[in-house]
């Protein structure tokens, strides 16, 4: 079984959830500027979680690009990654409705964190079923970036209970670290093209 | 005519179901953890429904994908069968607000058992023109699993009204036993792949 | 330019509009049977939308199919057919909401006449950019399904102000005309194929 | 790395966007014509989106078409754009439900020219990794309608302080401008098809 299905699923999904997050952006009742103010945090939220959808989009791409066949535990693996950020509109509203208040802003992380884990697993499922020797697995390496990223969400959660400001930074860190797609698989696939008859 | 159109049009309604359930996990006024203590049923019933729909996806995935041909027969079953999931947003919603309530727990597999038959319908429909020798009249044989989820259904209605948990029990038990996508689909693909030229 | 990505847009206005119409049907306060006698009239009116959309989107798939190259002109008149359409929904309530009162539901008329007005601009236009000679043109010929059902609509628009229930049989007829997929096209398509290199 | 995945991405999150508009057009409670009235900046503000948000499709389609590769920095160009026309939905909203006030007008200006210049980054950018010599940038050439259009909603942004009405105009102006869509690059494909080997 080829992936479009997978990806046209996954795309469709995504897209709604990225659209869905603006419905909280509430017309205001004033027609003055000054309406818009207190917006800021929701506005605030709605940005960094675009951002966050549009990395997992991006990655997805990368990592669906190199994945020539789909079988059962690589369709949950990616429902499961589904699930997560479906929560993330929910989330992002909570924060942004609270101005950053704690215990949101501590619960986007969780969210976060186990987006992050999904992904992982999703990662793991599809070089499991396509050889250690695939592309994927040679582009993905020892995965530094998801490491790292897992680590700031993991400060991120108790953090927002000393100050939400530092798990706010820390968010954006981590938006920062992957806002570039995944030059590695890039790399790899760029080297490897011309060679062997790929997907595509 | 093939199957992509219909696949991507069913894709984008199932992407649109699974999304907009999450809408009813409405934010709490307050910012504590125990604002979020209500929510409980809310989100049991709709991690209930995602995975429900999740299923039908990917067993509609399998189906679709040894299907050859479309006509009009299909398309309609196929619409039907979307017209009953559309309505799990609202018994899920229903559900999840009255935390298990007798009426809408039973109305839940209502809406389930009409699903499940318009699947069948839809899996007959397809078989009628592929012809009884097809991969996928192979594939389904007797259709156990689909005999049985009608069947806890069947008996999930009316035991709503001796303790709603009876039903929550079954719904879960049929999630279960579908979690694993159709190995039978997969299988008889797996075996004839590589002898006739298949769509894909 | 091919019909991929006008089709996939289609796909994509048609499935949230066929969605996004269950959100009216909001659930009750009430956990009793007799809670959901209120939502009939909504649950009509939400099942008729549907089915015309279905209609709108088999017709549809059927007309591309045999539609070889897109222009400006056939990108415009399709998006100007998905506007009448986007309006489908909120005539869908209003009727639903009212219980077929009058103006709503003569209003309904106006919306679908100028839905089936669009559907024959964007057919016109097709035709025009295939030639006379095309499967489309000899497919559809004198159209006569499209001609009586934009007579149902020009009748039904008055008869709403006699009684609503005259309307409310016209859409219901026009639905089950339409409601078996365009055979024309799919009998000239399974004449002409074997001879000519067609699209798919 | 090809466009197929871009492109879905992007319809659907235009798809989504072109029609969660129509829900700000909320149900009115009385039933006569009159009931209507009061939503006609809606309505109107709605319509002259819906346009916008169709030029958008339009040419992005027109502008893909003729792209054969995406890369790292294309796919978040892209994202960016999508970003601001998200915003789209929420200053239609709150322009038309205040009725063209002086403020909305121009933040819909504001979001307007956002989107115009992330539009242009995507075409620069797409321009630069297919090289100076591709049909792309023969097509466009100078720009001269993308530059008209950025003019216009700089004179729009403040000259809803002297009337909302110019503003308007100003838009209505642009989106004529567009409607049809780019024959500059309708007539160098034409022009350069059957010589070279273009993707689809």
């Amino acid at each position: 079984m080829n992936t479009t299905r997978l990806e046209a699923f996954s795309d469709g999904v995504l897209a709604i959830i990225i659209t869905i997050m603006v419905l909280e952006l509430r017309v205001p009742h004033g027609t003055e500027w000054s309406s818009l103010t207190p917006l800021w945090p929701k506005f605030l939220s709605y940005l960094l979680s675009f951002v966050y959808i549009g990395i997992y989009w991006n990655n997805h791409h990368h990592m669906l690009h190199v994945t020539q066949q789909v079988n059962g535990a690589i369709l949950w693996a990616n429902l499961h990654l589904l699930f997560w950020l479906s929560l993330v509109p929910f989330v992002t509203a909570w924060m942004g409705e609270n101005h950053f208040a704690a215990v949101p802003t501590s619960l986007y992380g969780v969210v976060m964190l186990a987006a992050a884990i999904a992904y992982l697993i999703l990662q793991r499922t599809i070089i499991r079923s396509q050889g250690d020797q695939s592309v994927l697995a040679e582009a993905v390496g020892n995965d530094k970036k998801g490491k790292i990223s897992a680590f700031c969400y993991l400060l991120a959660i108790p953090a927002a209970f000393v100050h939400p400001a530092i798990s706010g930074g820390l968010y954006a860190a981590v938006a920062l670290i992957w806002l570039l797609p995944d030059k590695r698989i890039e790399r790899v696939v760029a080297a490897e093209s011309g060679s062997e008859g790929m997907r595509e």
